[in-house]
């Protein structure tokens, strides 16, 4: 079968495609024909070898989430059957048209959706879920403040805290991108410039700033995330675009009783991701077949174009997901 | 009646005794004789005009936690009767012969226990109570690293871990401190030299780490907090003799999933000290009076001396609670 390999650590070009032996489902495990993945900025990271792949996972193949059909079945596999169609995260290896996990692992797809659309789902819309309603506890009536807000995690927790009743305001860094948010009914945006967004937060809260943060930048955002951070109010780090060292005032966390937490999917052990597919499959897909949820995509690659589509995820312009069809 | 004011914001030596009118109680609160009070470093900030009292406490009367007996009550209080013995948290104003405060922010002392060593139980066991049970979700099997284990709260926290079946381990600034928590049963602690615990926690838990950390010096420890943090972890803020900033690694706290929060009694509105007037009289009080819990008292003044309580616990050298009778 035909997988994109990363040669050595480098830029996109050390991305190649490269024959190689179909892997067999072991006891509990399915083999999966994946007709589509997306990139993820943990993808841009391994490339450079700077995120390792967890171990069972193929350490040259990236691809952290993948929508595909049920090839073969593993020894007592029960709940998935061969035809299905699927989705879900994986610990790596999606860059391939043939991947074996856990079946539990795996939701079925939303009905009448493509495979290129179901690929953009799982990374972007666990997290977020994840991080905002399971960690942080976002409700009707807060106010969630979501950094970098056209990215693909950024779509995903705007688009869920509108579902649950939060109120969202959304930064980016260009007026384009705020366009783009408000066609997609995302009415509130700031154009962050110079790094600043606290004192605007405060102005349209009316100076009680935000319950929620999701931090998708990181480095000098979190000063100002404390500065507009509402009384108990929760941040919690998703990414660090823009550095992951940042200064904490701890007498203003106990003042505010504020918490920063830190989440990330791929380091989690096979229990939880069994548990994030079930949040998929429960939560995320029923939100996504009656539209009330969209993946957004910036644009569609063929695998062949892997490296292009690196560096169009490096270039800071994309407006959505990267999704590469196999 | 008597009561010591702040005269103006500076060191112990601005604590005087006064004489000022006895306070009446409105509807749902009560009069309660004070006994007994105990000295907080949240006083001495407030001694130095670093932290007014919030809304309907004296501005200038310090303490925040009292014993004593119910001597009169408002309209409509039908929980507490006059004579009941009670504690609990105040918002300030407690080191006077007599304070009003809402009634069911009281609960009953413990049978048998003086008012002296009841007054040394509020902040110290709620704080670590609602902080590592409530907030951190400290459990049997956990790792707590308790810093400032010698201290009002340090002492009650590493008391109610043991309580539960987690595992202490304390840091502590002198040889002395060590042995005086092994007098009390708290076997494991870490004389902490050039700010250093994180390679010794790490090497007493077999490289897994702290589930669980009190953080009560803050400053350059939440770095070493971080570096000895199990993957999951959880580090609660509740005090800053070491300084109030610190560096965050943001990536860290996403690779661990760790969470770092402030907490606070004082700032709680009315249903929040409520309900911790609850955990008082239903977790705390309980395992009082089955001595599974005791105040840990470094020693006992006058209400006259209570410039000379705050120079004690400004000393550094406590171990426990300074209480005032009064």
């Amino acid at each position: 079968m035909q997988a994109i390999v990363i040669r050595e650590p480098g830029g996109p070009d050390v991305l190649e495609m490269r024959d190689i032996p179909v892997p067999q489902p072991a006891r509990g495990e399915v083999r999966v024909r994946v007709y589509a993945t997306a990139v993820n900025r943990a993808d841009l990271l391994q490339r450079c070898g700077l995120y390792p792949a967890p171990p069972g996972f193929p350490a040259d193949i990236p691809g952290m989430e993948i929508a595909g059909e049920v090839v073969a079945l593993g020894a007592d596999v029960t709940d998935v059957a061969i035809g299905d169609r699927v989705f879900g995260i994986v610990g790596g290896g999606g860059y391939a048209e043939q991947i074996v996990v856990h079946a539990r692992t795996l939701a079925p797809m939303p009905a009448k959706m493509a495979f290129f659309e179901a690929a953009a789902v799982p990374e972007a819309f666990i997290t977020a879920w994840d991080a905002l309603i399971d960690q942080c506890h976002l409700a009707a009536g807060d106010v969630l403040l979501v950094h970098a807000a056209g990215s693909g995690v950024g779509t995903a927790a705007a688009q869920i805290a509108r579902a649950i009743g939060a109120r969202v305001i959304g930064t980016v860094r260009t007026a384009a991108k705020a366009d783009r948010l408000r066609e997609m009914g995302i009415e509130e945006s700031i154009v962050v410039a110079q790094g600043r967004f606290a004192d605007e937060v405060l102005a349209r809260t009316h100076g009680r700033g935000a319950d929620v943060v999701a931090e998708l930048v990181g480095g000098s955002y979190v000063a100002e995330d404390m500065a507009c951070l509402a009384a108990g109010g929760r941040i919690v780090a998703i990414g660090t675009m823009g550095g992951s060292r940042c200064e904490m005032n701890l007498s203003l966390l106990m003042t505010k009783r504020a918490e920063i937490r830190g989440t990330m999917l791929r380091a989690r052990p096979l229990e939880e991701k069994i548990m994030a597919a079930r949040v998929l499959q429960r939560r995320i897909v029923p939100l996504l077949e009656r539209q009330i949820l969209r993946p957004v995509i910036d644009r569609v690659l063929s695998l062949a174009q892997a490296s292009e589509a690196h560096a169009r995820l490096e270039s800071g312009e994309t407006f959505g997901k990267v999704v590469l069809e196999i």
